[in-house]
């Protein structure tokens, strides 16, 4: 029997969703307490890695197991097994022929930035940090040039091995809540260190140390153009995975 | 000189804020970032204890030192030598006859919950966990009942010795924030575990463990009425200090 579980985690202690020798994963964590649940080694198949320290709201992954646990009670035998800092909040059955990978319609990233003159402690582990003064105006109308289906090679770490750079970009924007800055983008997929970089950019747009046009021209693969840095993973987060 | 200094703080790796041998407590961290600055032992003067756990949004705390470091650029030299789960967010000059601790006059604290069936991984540091059915109505009716000047004697925990038990809280609100829950009580003092006591049986009266209407008996001392479990520490945000 196949199943479709969603899964929320913490990255903070992981080295990121894939396996990793002398590293812990989260893929391997869960993979454990599969094994230990079933008493047989189970292979789990994620939508997607993601990188180290980068934490989930709704990562999803499909597994091969024994019709020997009703699914409506996987998620709570699995989270007795499992670190606090990951949780199963779902699991279905699926067809055999479903994968949690190239069955991705669609995901959904989000970026956490809060906005203080003085580092936050409080949001060390869950934000990155922007301070004042931001231009919000110029980050949103960066954020609609996104929108569409654009070569985003210039917003991905070099190194990242995949047949094309092109992506499709269904929404991308910047809400406000208090000093919260909400970052939200969904893609058909996203490139290697993509949405860290989209959202060290649209940081540097804030600032006024990158104009907002520059977005058009970092889409055209100009070189010249400057990007922002990587944002830290601890203000990432994926947030859904539609299939 | 006297300085008051404001001071945001994530707790989960202190004992809470007071000096305790063996244990690491925020006073203690910062009397060495002081004593590394001034080059002398600075003795640091809460507006109070913090419990293992919680966190300060602005705690106060005041200190005498050499006039030698402009009260502007103090908060910068005293964050270098900290931590980053601690943060002093502003400094100033005051009278030599302020006192943090005795001169408050009205303190904030909040209290975070997190609706959700599954724990949640990502807030488990930062939020107290209620799972839905929740009636949030009825919590909010209990907070009422709160505000004035009451006995909380049945809200403190044992072995706490103060002189009186009689507190006047000025406002105590819930307020939902997408699958957050967020309880504010203003008061001019507050008796040991007092909040997360009351946090803990509101979530009790939320769930309909507890009636709203013992809220009143509670507070006229009824040690037959049931209150509800003293809330977890992470939860619990020391907000504001007013003098």
């Amino acid at each position: 029997m196949r199943y479709l579980i969603t899964i929320e985690y913490f990255g903070k202690n992981y080295c990121g969703w894939q396996r990793q020798a002398n590293k812990v994963s989260v893929q391997e964590t869960l993979e454990g307490a599969l094994a230990a649940l079933y008493s047989q080694k189970i292979k789990l198949y994620g939508s997607g890695r993601t990188d180290s320290g980068v934490h989930a709201l709704a990562q999803t992954a499909h597994f091969d197991a024994p019709d020997t646990i009703p699914a409506q009670r996987l998620h709570l035998a699995l989270n007795r097994l499992l670190p606090a800092d990951i949780r199963i909040k779902e699991a279905k059955k699926v067809s055999g022929d479903f994968h949690a990978r190239y069955d991705t319609v669609e995901k959904t990233y989000i970026y956490k930035f809060y906005l203080s003159k003085i580092a936050s402690p409080i949001r060390a582990n869950t934000h990155g940090w922007l301070a004042p003064p931001i231009d919000i105006a110029k980050m949103q109308s960066a954020c609609k040039q996104l929108i569409g289906t654009h070569d985003f090679k210039r917003f991905s770490a070099t190194g990242s091995s995949v047949k094309t750079s092109v992506r499709t970009v269904y929404n991308a924007e910047i809400a406000q809540n208090g000093d919260e800055l909400i970052f939200t983008i969904t893609a058909d997929g996203f490139l290697y260190n993509m949405v860290r970089i989209i959202a060290g950019t649209l940081a540097q747009i804030g600032k006024g140390k990158i104009a907002p046009k520059d977005i058009a021209l970092l889409l055209q693969g100009d070189t010249a153009a400057k990007r922002g840095d990587t944002a830290p993973p601890q203000g990432l987060y994926l947030a859904s995975v539609r299939y």
